[in-house]
Order: C-alpha cells, then sequence, then structure tokens
C-alpha cells in the first residue's frame, strides 16, 4: 500500500501497517518534515479542546492513554530515545484575567475526568524557581506530557525502515483512479505512477486538494500558521514544562534534554505563507519573558514556521473515503502528534477490516457541507 | 603594504592606498563581514556623540562631510551601486520623557552647528504616515544620511580589485618585526609570513591582540556586542529612514531598496559573544512596533551579531604606533562606516608624509592608561 505524505501521521500508520505485515511505500520528498517538525511536542489532551467539544476532548484523551507503550515500543523499534517526558506541566497564569481563563481551564479538565490541583503563585514559584515574580497562579497537571517531536519523527523513520517500509522521494499529486473509480496507486509530480493496493492520504492540509479524486469526496482542510522559537542555553535552562496563560493567549515552554527549550506556538489563519513573521516572533518572546524573564539571555538559535492541517470543527478526519481503497488520515491541527498513536491503530483496522478506536468511530471523512458523520468503509 | 583586517576601514584604507600608487594586500578570512556587514549603514554625525564628546562629535561632522564626494568616487570605480541615500532622518519620540531627550539631543546638535527642525506629532506622522499614532513628537534632521553597508562592503571589495589590490584569505595572527624592531611583514594562521615595507592593522575588536608587538604598544578595544534585525516586506515597508528614542532606548528603522528593512542595533557589553539572543531581539522588535506597528505583518528574514571594536572615550585609534611602520586603525565603535572614508584618508596621509585631516589629530593611537594624545608618526 502506498502512503501519500510522510508526516508523522503518515509516519506512524506505515510503521503500524508494515508492523502488521504489509508491503508499505511512504511517498514524501521531505519525511519528517511537516507540521510536527515545528511543534512543541506537547501532549495535553485537556488544553487542546474546550466545552462544546466533548467528543474531540474524549479523542484526545483516548489518545494521551496510548502514549506511554507507543514510545516504549517505537523506542524498541528504532533503537533510540524519543525524548518522551511523562512528568507533567506546570499550568501558570500571568495576570487575573488569565486566572479566570485557569479556572474555566481546570473546570473543563474536571468534566472529561482530567487530574489537575490548583497551585499559589508562590507553589508555582517553588515548583518552578525560574518563573517570573508577578504570575498570579496556576495548577499542577500531571497527565500532560511531552515528546521531543524532532526525534519521533526521525525515530518513526529508522523504525519504518527496520520494518522494511520503503520511501519515495517523488511528491504526490494525485489518486490513480481503475475503470471503475477504485484507488489502485498515487501519481507523483515527476510523471511517475505508483501501483499500490490501498492508498492513505496523509499529506496534512494539502490533502484536500489531491487530484484524480471526484469533487466532494476528500474532506476540507486548511493550513492554520503556527510559529514556534528555539532557543539554547549553556546548561539547563527550565526545570519543567510549563504551559502559560498570557493575557489571554496560550505559550508553552518546553525545556529538552539538549538545554534548548521550545516556545510555542501561534495560530494564524493566513493560508499557505511559510514567513516567519516579526509580530509573532515579538509574541512569543513577550509572552515566554513575561512567564520566564530570564529566557532574554538564551540564544534565540532557530524561528521556525509550520502549517497544521485544520478543519472546520478542529477534529481530525480519519476514516475510508467513498472512492473504495481510498483512507484519509488529516485535520488533525495542533494534536497530531498525540494523535499520531491512535489514528495508525484506526488506519491499520480500516485495513484490516477490524473496528477502528470507539473514540475515533464520531470522526470519519466529513464532506465540506456535513458535521461529522459516523465513520463506515465506504464504497467497500 | 598589508593590511590586517578586511573590514570596511581596511578596505576603505587598501582603496585609497591603491588609487595613491601603492601596492596593497588586505589579508581576511571573510573580507567585508566585520562590525559593518551587521550594521544598519546610519550616517549620523549627531546622534552618536554627546556633551562632553565635542572632538569626537566635530570628527563625526567631519566624517559625514567627506561622504557625499567618497560615495560618488567609489560607485564610479566600482561601478555599481552603493544605496547612498542623502535623504536625512525623521527622529521620533516615543513617550514623554522620551520627548524630553530629544530636546537634549537637538540642543547638543545644534551645539556643534547641524541643523533640525522640531515636528509635532501630527507633522512626523504627516512626513511618515507608517508611524504609530502614540508617539509624543520628533524633529527632521536633514543631515543623517544612510548607506546600505552591504553593497557598501561589497563595492570596496571590487573597487580594490580594479585597482590591483591582492586579498589574502589567511588571518593575521602577529605582526613580523626585523631586527630593530620595525615592522617588515605579517605573520598568519597558516603558518605563511606577508612581507610589507608597512603594516596597517585594522582588525577591529581584534587589533590590541595582534602578536609580535611590545606590550602597551597596541590600543585598548574591546568588543561591544551588537544585534541587528532584517525585516522584509512584500512591496515599500517604509517611506523614510526613522530614528527612534523609545523609553530611552535608540532604534532605527532604515529601509532600503530591496523592500527591506534594517532594525537596529543594540549595544551590549558581552565580551565576544556572536549568540543572537531572545532578549536583544525582543527588545529590537519591542521598539520598533512601537514606533511602526506595521512591521508585525513584515518576515524576520534575519537576526545578526556585530562586534563592534570599542575604546575606553568612544574614539577611534588611527596612527602611527611606536613600531616603526606599523599603523592602526580601530576603535571606531558605531561610526565604523560614517569614519570610513575619513580614516581611509587618513591612512594615506600617514604613509605618503602628509598631515592628516585636523579632526583626526586629537585621536592618535592612545595607551590603555593614557587619554587621548596628538597623532605624531611615531618611531620614523
Amino acid at each position: 500500500m502506498a502512503v501519500a505524505g510522510g508526516g508523522v501521521i503518515g509516519l506512524t500508520a506505515a510503521w503500524m501497517l508494515a508492523g502488521d505485515g504489509h508491503r508499505v511505500i511512504v511517498l514524501d520528498p521531505e519525511p519528517g518534515h511537516g507540521a510536527a517538525w515545528v511543534a512543541a511536542g506537547m501532549l495535553a489532551p485537556g488544553n487542546e479542546a474546550s466545552f462544546g467539544e466533548e467528543p474531540l476532548a474524549r479523542l484526545l484523551v483516548a489518545g494521551a492513554q496510548r502514549w506511554p507503550s507507543f514510545a516504549a515500543a517505537l523506542e524498541a523499534d528504532a533503537d533510540g530515545s524519543i525524548g518522551f517526558e511523562p512528568s507533567g506541566t506546570v499550568v501558570v497564569a500571568c495576570d487575573a484575567s488569565d486566572r479566570a481563563a485557569l479556572d474555566q481551564l481546570l473546570a473543563f479538565r474536571q468534566s472529561i475526568g482530567l487530574d489537575a490541583r490548583r497551585l499559589s503563585a508562590s507553589e508555582c514559584r517553588r515548583a518552578v524557581p525560574e518563573l517570573s515574580p508577578a504570575i498570579s497562579g496556576g495548577a499542577e497537571v500531571p497527565g500532560d506530557h511531552q515528546v521531543d517531536n524532532r526525534l519521533l519523527v526521525a525515530a518513526l523513520i529508522a523504525a519504518c525502515r527496520r520494518r522494511g517500509v520503503e520511501f519515495g522521494s517523488a511528491r504526490v499529486v494525485a489518486v490513480d483512479l481503475d475503470p471503475i473509480g477504485a484507488a489502485r496507486g498515487v501519481l507523483t509530480n515527476d510523471g511517475a505512477t505508483v501501483v499500490a493496493g490501498t492508498v492513505v492520504a496523509a499529506m496534512g492540509w494539502q490533502t484536500g486538494a489531491l487530484g484524480g479524486v471526484p469533487g466532494g469526496i476528500l474532506p476540507d482542510v486548511r493550513p492554520v500558521k503556527g510559529h514556534i522559537l528555539r532557543l539554547a542555553g549553556r546548561g539547563p535552562v527550565l526545570g519543567r514544562t510549563i504551559r502559560g496563560i498570557v493575557s489571554g493567549r496560550s505559550c508553552y515552554l518546553v525545556p529538552r534534554r539538549d538545554h534548548s527549550l521550545v516556545v510555542g506556538a501561534t495560530v494564524e489563519e493566513m493560508g499557505p505563507d511559510r514567513r516567519v513573521q516579526a509580530g509573532a516572533v515579538h509574541a512569543l518572546l513577550d509572552d515566554a519573558r513575561r512567564l520566564v524573564p530570564g529566557i532574554d539571555e538564551l540564544e534565540l538559535a532557530e524561528c521556525a514556521v509550520g502549517l497544521r492541517p485544520g478543519s472546520a470543527d478542529n477534529a481530525p478526519h480519519v476514516g475510508w473515503t467513498e472512492v473504495p481503497r481510498l483512507a484519509v488520515a488529516t485535520g488533525h491541527f495542533r494534536n497530531g502528534i498525540l494523535l499520531a498513536p491512535i489514528t495508525g491503530e484506526a488506519i491499520g483496522a480500516l485495513v484490516n477490516g477490524t473496528p477502528i478506536p470507539a473514540e475515533l468511530q464520531p470522526f470519519g471523512v466529513r464532506h465540506a457541507t456535513e458535521g461529522a458523520r459516523p465513520a463506515t468503509p465506504s464504497g467497500r
């Protein structure tokens, strides 16, 4: 089978499919360099959904639950660390209105069964001495973890190779259909055809624009721009992962084992714009130094932009399409890394004809004009 | 003769010496990539000196006066533009205390005979529509110009080659002295000796550390770190060059013909530290967007660090040293580009045995423990 797109979703699906004994080729000019490359690697199920999105919240929680065993299996198979840190997060509110937003967040977390413990401002600073004295309060969130997103995709590529997954460096431009309208492979930008019994379209925000498929079948996804910064210290930079609420904005500060600190991430509706912009860099630095003033001394090692696949309801599209033998996995927005294991599991289930995880069932491949509908192996 | 160091000072001296018929070699692994590479290219004699530094102020004014003819001669010789823009600068004060600082600046300018005209906040915004409505006032400074610093050093290299200047890619590590203690060449990091009748040491902040010279003879210069940013627009970004006074800090916004905008520059005593730091980038963006909020949309194309040669009294060291046939030109701090023409002229005069420009005469090569003293062709 052919997986179009070697981002974190496509790579995870390919690795799992190969583990089930399938022959898999991943097609991507730059595998591993999709939206997951420009991410903080937060695995935070309770921060990324909100009231009114309970089915999505349940999916995120289910996605998070798979992470410890996924990380262990991947590290064993890739023979290397992915920097999975199940050490929780300290959520910090800057001003009084941020504390009100924190209260709402904690109430929402409680409603979906996620643990958290309020901390006073001084308790926050005891837990994280680098925090500004000006913060107004926070919470200990033991269930929000992190992974090194770049080690993750590198490990996925290595583990795929170990399982015999092939890699093709062409970009998929269209699905190749047989005379009765079923997928039989993909066409690439170098004019080649790759024959495959099943096609998994996992091209992030570009998935909806794949050629060869009749209109209205592929999901409606759009690029949602995000900036991240990488700061580099000469020694340890921060003892804990912090999620800040700063004048209503969300800001992650994620320390890595190599003494770097990832600061992210903005959310911008700018279309497919990959420019690093002055205002976004300013906003991230401004928020981060309000939380941890000491970042001023760190090296600004990288400013980067990623384009996440956003869907109309912020939930992913994972399932068979109406084109026989064409599956889709996209629309993961800010949760691509968190949901990679459960999505890979679902793709495996689709291909093997077993039920997909219950929490993904409300989210099949919706059309632009529809709401969520049950995922059925349509067209088979 | 050998010029150690191919920064803007060394290149200008080499070009002028070659114009006088001398055989010249410039030694630098990366000519053109010294402090002048990371500069805004402001030619602002009245902004960079202050009360109590009147001899330096007179030097800066004399340096600026040479620029129009220097630019014309260089562009003719290099057969290319250096982006010299004699269009003046709008100085803008942000808050009330910045307006008080502006008043002091204008009083100082008047005391050294430089023109300026006060502008109300609304006059500033008429002159530069991109300015923030929150500014408190400003001034039109017709005599402060700008040049494209990177075009400048590229043109100097081209013009040097046209005049037959040789370039060596080794780094000078020491002056080679003959048995009676006079310079007879230089030693380079690849172990070679370059024989020369005269040596001009123009290695910026590293000049004082040149080997082979008895202690106490070379001037005491130190690296003064500065950050600049380059922002890129898709069209014209700013109609005029702006110098802002923002909460007591100075910030330049210099538009270039290629729709980029140079924002600079910080002044940091950090030793020879070339890391781009988060706090400095934040400060430049913060100040620049307080002046011109629209910069938020621009691409942050480059963050760069330069190390300027700072001296104890902020004035350059230009003259013969006590080592016969060894001249020095360094310590130009923030004024290397502004003072390149008058410094090159002075080096030419030293070598030719004619008087150096009067405004440079108070600034010979001072020792670490001395104040300024007259420049004499010592040791000849």
